[in-house]
């Protein structure tokens, strides 16, 4: 098992950059993973190293030799295959598989009902035009499809059961985001229990964005969730 | 192989429906699947049926047996890895199964810089109030991204290489929409050759949106792409 022949270019940040490092971290490879922190600031993920592997100058992009993937989700699913087998995040077996499968896919509604509508509507929108009757409505619509991950977490210790897989990964990412924005998720006890657990696993620690520590945050989700 | 205890809950037009249905005629088991056709127009999509098992009442909705799989995504990865396994659409060895599950997520982008900006844009917002040079914009934006996908079939024959996959099956879906609204695509002759050749797949004839065959298409991106 080596890292040597990777690299990774990834953004401080960005959910789907952190979900692949926590991949890499949990299968022992990350602290010998060749990679490069890009800045968004200076528009480096439009950098002619970026652009040559992947034309949409997005982050992350991701090359095992000559290998090259992109998109988050097929590099996890990479990783999971081919290191540290005997510890798959993806379960090899049914019902399992199928369960974990379903989760991961179903985190995207974190980033289109929670994510979207609440922190890139006013990174998107001049503070003066911020329609604050419509962030109540959005923040009310994210509160529902938080229940669901809420209802989840009763049932079991992690998101697609009680062990510990990709999909808790996949949902960590956004959940992390909303504590960072200042949200407090008070009626989602099981989502706080979650979140607090896995903020102490060491493959997470070792993957924290390293500007969440020394830079304060925007809180903009502080006072809707 | 059999298909007696699946139930499919699936849309007429619905391209997360199209995707397993095209699988499971692929794997020879869409004539025998239960299933029942939700009309969106009755809101059945919200009966208890489908709430029951999926609780943001969407579709599809999918069971085999007493496992109950919702994300389209997740079906597609079931189906083919439990049945006619000697065959898969999603390819067992490196490199081509990174290739192609980075194309079926890297899908996603038909889905949020062609479908969103042009269609749904048309039919979230009153005809009267249509911004012509916004539409504009989104319909030039819409270009830049199939370009991407005009140089993979440049390339190769298929979006994942030169064999059919379960990525083409994405894709498809997405391009059959754009020309069922009236997109001529002039501009991308190959993705042109591989929508005529795809539309005279068996499994495709098969699952063709009904509602297709006998209603007027609305047109929504005549002129703009």
């Amino acid at each position: 098992m080596s890292a040597a022949n990777m690299y990774l270019w990834w953004g401080s940040g960005s959910g789907p950059c952190w979900k692949p490092m926590i991949v890499l971290a949990e299968k022992g490879l990350w602290k010998d993973c060749p990679n490069k922190l890009v800045q968004f600031s200076q528009k480096e993920h439009k950098g002619p190293d970026v652009m040559k592997l992947n034309p949409r100058g997005q982050v992350p992009t991701f090359k095992d030799g000559d290998l090259v993937i992109n998109e988050s989700a097929a590099i996890c699913s990479y990783l999971d295959e081919t290191f540290g087998t005997d510890k798959p995040l993806i379960p090899k077996s049914q019902p399992a598989r199928a369960k974990c499968l379903q989760r991961m896919y179903e985190s995207d509604n974190l980033q289109s009902k929670v994510m979207l509508p609440l922190i890139y509507y006013k990174m998107r929108t001049k503070k003066e035009d911020w329609d604050n009757e419509l962030l109540a409505k959005n923040a009310a619509e994210a509160k529902e499809e938080l229940k669901h991950w809420e209802g989840y977490l009763n049932e079991n210790k992690f998101v697609a059961g009680n062990e510990f897989t990709m999909a808790d990964i996949f949902v960590f990412v956004f959940i992390a985001m909303c504590f960072r924005q200042g949200a407090k998720l008070e009626e989602f006890p099981k989502i706080r229990k979650f979140y607090n657990e896995l903020m102490e696993r060491p493959a997470i620690k070792e993957t924290m964005p390293p500007h969440w520590a020394d830079s304060p945050s925007p809180n903009q989700m502080e006072g809707l969730l």
